[in-house]
């Protein structure tokens, strides 16, 4: 069964940095991984929504109906996307699991780390009232609670090596993913390695 | 290179049945296959979309999209949708062919003979003005020329079957899908199957 990340958290929190690492790992594991990232999906499905309540929601939903084709032709889905509302992350999961798992990751990290991070001043321009509806400072955020989310990072200590790190473990305990020993071969390698071994009388 | 086979044609033509057809077909030769049927999309993607030009533009732009990122992951896309301007095509060409071949499939049929395949009275409806924006009856339909199209049906001189095979002979002839000898086999197995015949001293 294919699966679907989605990666939640405030503005500049580091969602689509870890997300992009995750997909490369995942690539690097022989998965077939298609990164909808929330401003490229935004830009080319509907230019034209903005960031009223409704409009985060058909958002949430066009994108959870794309991850649901992808995960039912083997292709894992990863986004990274504030989402804020548990209403529409419950009704993506919903969609999504007719086909593949949904596996909710919050990225979490103080606004005020968000706000240092920033690279484009939005946080600034948003407390200014130049933007509206900018989540973190105009706009709600209704973080994940424990029974909602499968994964959580630590995006304020973690570096962005341990947190892709912690992704890909959270995968492996889900059972998406195969754990791989130190010897960097995953248990299937392992066990024919050992096959191999035992025949030509090495291993008992 | 994956592809994405777009059916346009009048309501009733037939391009949804055909289009399932050449799903399974496809499926049975080993594709990924995802069958976007226009409907389908309209309702889980977009319910609140109309049928006027505009609409009916945002509706093409947006399977094309999702056809992209399917024929990116080596799944193939089919679409069944009226699709009645040569603009929104061309546009829906363009994003497909970054990722993959774009093939249209005009599905040719009569609107006498549509309006009399119609299960749900639609044309009548129309005629009596109470559908606004019908194509074909009160809504332009642009056919696509030679030029245009890279596969043509004509729907009311074929049975489905030999419609089916001709869009699976006209992907043979664009070289998106391995022909079959008359062995059932494609020439790919046959070399196989030669070469240990030649290995068995059967053929030189």
């Amino acid at each position: 069964m294919s699966f679907t990340l989605w990666f939640v958290g405030l503005p500049s929190c580091g969602k689509s940095t870890v997300a992009r690492r995750v997909e490369t790992k995942l690539k690097e594991r022989g998965f077939k991984v298609e990164n909808l990232d929330g401003d490229n999906v935004r830009q080319n499905l509907h230019p034209e929504l903005g960031f009223s309540k409704e409009d985060r929601g058909t958002n949430n939903r066009r994108i959870g109906f794309i991850c649901k084709l992808l995960n039912k032709n083997d292709v894992v889905a990863i986004v990274a996307a504030i989402a804020p509302y548990r209403e529409y992350r419950e009704k993506v999961r919903e969609m999504v699991e007719e086909a593949g798992r949904f596996v909710l990751i919050y990225v979490e990290c103080p606004v005020e780390v968000c706000r240092s991070r920033d690279p484009k001043g939005l946080y600034e321009k948003a407390e200014r009232g130049e933007i509206k509806n900018f989540t973190g400072v105009n706009d709600p955020f209704e973080a994940p609670q424990e029974g909602e989310c499968q994964i959580k990072i630590d995006a304020s200590e973690q570096s962005i090596e341990q947190s892709t790190q912690a992704v890909i473990d959270g995968l492996e305990l889900l059972g998406l993913v195969e754990p791989r020993s130190a010897s960097g071969l995953t248990t299937e390698e392992e066990e024919v390695v050992k096959e191999r071994l035992r025949n030509l009388g090495y291993l008992d």
